[in-house]
């Protein structure tokens, strides 16, 4: 056990609101979102950045990341798209030392709240949140999707 | 054949300066790119938006992605790092209507160039851009990575 906060959460010893998680890939609510459901999808296996991260457990990242930009379309949030960001070193913005895919949901006409969101970056009832989220992936599973 | 720009540029009916091919995921240079090198990654297949992209050709554009990442911190661009980005849904930025990750490298201390990169998006001499991730590419061949 290292002292990476992603790799707490993972854990289980650091809290976080989870929205899914299986054998290699986890993905819990940013505690600073930018827009409500925003998402961070990370690896298990710890990885500083993109060139130490397993090219397989890379696409299993973004597979979920896929996975939860259809479900934020769905559920409780019924967004009208998303952002999916990786920010690769601190040249990039990367703040936390473990590679992890931001997932942002988007509405039509949110680029004011989208731009305050930036600048305040405060968490939107986490519980609610998440429970919508799962909503959506449950949505996803019973339309038999991927 | 679709009029999709993206579609015609896979097709080689529309010019780009490409950097990378193979049977599923084409990528090529952002003729408005944001830093030097700013490269698109697109499915080859049609897919307007994550909602209509396979999830295993979404984990191979990723897959390529993550490698331009590492490409471009390599050969003639000698990136510190790079933001992976897609814009999924018109909500979410999205301009063209093909999926597209866009790699954009990055340098330490680049934030202001990076910034008017965004408002100007001019061409960085195409050529010698790609001929430069292809090096990068070329270098982790030679390492013997994935």
């Amino acid at each position: 056990m290292n002292d990476c906060v992603f790799c707490l959460i993972v854990a289980g010893a650091a809290p976080a609101t989870k929205v899914y998680e299986d054998d290699a890939v986890c993905a819990f609510l940013d505690i600073r979102p930018v827009t409500r459901g925003h998402t961070l999808v990370v690896p298990k296996a710890h990885a500083d950045e993109l060139e130490d991260l397993d090219p397989e457990l890379g696409a299993e990242v973004f597979r979920v990341g896929h996975r939860l930009a259809r479900a934020v379309r769905r559920g409780g949030l019924a967004g009208d798209g998303a952002n999916l960001v990786v920010n690769d070193g601190t040249a990039a913005f990367q703040t936390v030392g473990h590679v992890h895919l931001h997932v942002v949901p988007r509405k039509h006409g949110d680029k004011l709240s989208f731009a305050k969101g930036f600048l305040l970056r405060r968490a939107h009832e986490p519980k609610a949140t998440a429970a919508a989220i799962r909503a959506g992936l449950a949505e996803l599973d019973s339309e038999g999707a991927q």
